[in-house]
């Protein structure tokens, strides 16, 4: 009987690495992230974040695929590493927030997961996500407790957005909301800014980051009452404060935006 | 009159960049910041952090303090960026996430901030935190909304650290806790997991990451009713799984665990 482990006697086992590009400048892009992207034998991911690496050693393939297939794309890795490959699983973003992490760990964890999988090793490695990039460019809004959500409800039902949205939103966290908006999902931001609008002033700042990163990158701060829902695309991540959460207007600099170290008690 | 802006007839204005070096590994560290750490005249920042930090370019000065010095620490580097200096502050971490981000905001916030500061540049880079360097270790719990809540009460009353993980622990958000414990602070962490147990199942996966990404580094994954306590200190973070959080376990492999991106209905 060949044992599924690598080096018992069966077929050589492979690797999958998944990796982050951060939101797009590859000054923001990890060491370990472009060592894995020269060593891996295959690079498994969206065409468009595929199309972000260069090009690596001669040899190396690449499987690009559409952004929705995810599953499938994940289960292509774990057989390309059981077939004894090494594979770099390409996100963008940090791997394990809203991305390709838990997508890969799902294909795992599946009881009908093919024997030929149980001696992959599956690495994550972290990358810089949008929501720290925006806020980085508009100063520190993510100085204090802060909650991430992603506003999309293709895979959780809409009351659980409202829920968390509730939650956290009462409780005077720091909002950072993913996937704000999609051709599909066109209501929801609307309805999410109703909720947060009922724990938050109008004055509120809010950081609207677009393509944070990369070269059409657009950071702005504006007061959550005058949001601009039409400039808010799938692109975008939003930062919105606390209540403490301040801005800094200097003359001859550009807005800026911060959340004090410090509560006040009640 | 002199104005404060920088090439208008004033002294030389400088920068102050403020920059974090991951969690430790230096293959964590953004390229964007080691450039900026090699051409920065001035490093101010917390020893340890420096120590981290090889040698700059002939010239370049190291002003060290006291980990709790933060804001005259944010000061120091602005009154020699006003002076003509570039400066980086330094921090480990994400500077944006509890870190010297919001720090240096505040002082430039000050009504009576020194005229000097009003022509200074400050500039904030982002960097992988802890939470997500453990979670990389650990698999993909960050995989679905989460929260970020750090347990001091040294700037913020305790009681809005309960309101915040009860409103997160209720609304099943995976909890990534910051500062667990200080040796000034022993009750906190204990206080803070009963709030969070009277969400969760005992058997909830908690990754336990301390020293993440440093030569001492040490990650574990236990279910909440078996955390240790005596294990939490001041040098890890903890991310303490949702409802649906999951742990993988493979004979060969080290325990992983992962948050599924799909939510079920209720």
């Amino acid at each position: 009987m060949t044992g599924p482990a690598g080096g018992s006697g069966g077929q050589p086992v492979g690797q999958v690495w998944v990796v982050g590009l951060g939101p797009g400048a590859s000054e923001w892009r990890t060491p370990e992230v472009d060592s894995i992207l020269r060593r891996a034998s295959d690079l498994v991911g969206y065409q468009t974040y595929l199309d972000m690496v260069a090009p690596g050693p001669a040899g190396q393939r690449r499987h690009a695929s559409d952004n929705r297939e995810e599953a499938a794309r994940a289960a292509a890795a774990l057989d390309l590493a059981a077939a004894g490959r090494t594979v770099a699983v390409v996100s963008s973003g940090d791997p394990g927030v809203f991305a390709m992490a838990a997508a890969v760990m799902e294909q795992l964890a599946r009881d009908d997961a093919p024997p030929g999988w149980a001696a992959v090793e599956v690495t994550v490695t972290p990358g810089i996500t949008a929501a720290q990039g925006a806020a980085a460019r508009a100063g520190a809004p993510l100085g204090h407790d802060f909650a991430v959500v992603s506003l999309s409800d293709n895979l959780k039902p809409w009351a659980t957005v409202e829920r968390r949205l509730d939650a956290a939103a009462g409780a005077d966290f720091v909002l950072a909301l993913y996937n704000p908006v999609s051709r599909h999902r066109p209501w929801q931001l609307g309805r999410a800014l109703d909720i947060i609008s009922g724990h938050r002033d109008d004055s509120t700042p809010v950081v609207v980051g677009r393509d944070v990163g990369r070269p059409a990158e657009e950071v702005g701060i504006v007061a959550l009452g005058e949001l601009d829902q039409a400039r808010v695309d799938m692109r975008t991540v939003l930062v919105i404060g606390s209540s403490t959460t301040a801005m800094i207007e200097r003359p001859g600099h550009p807005r800026q935006v911060y959340t004090p170290r410090s509560y006040p008690a009640r």
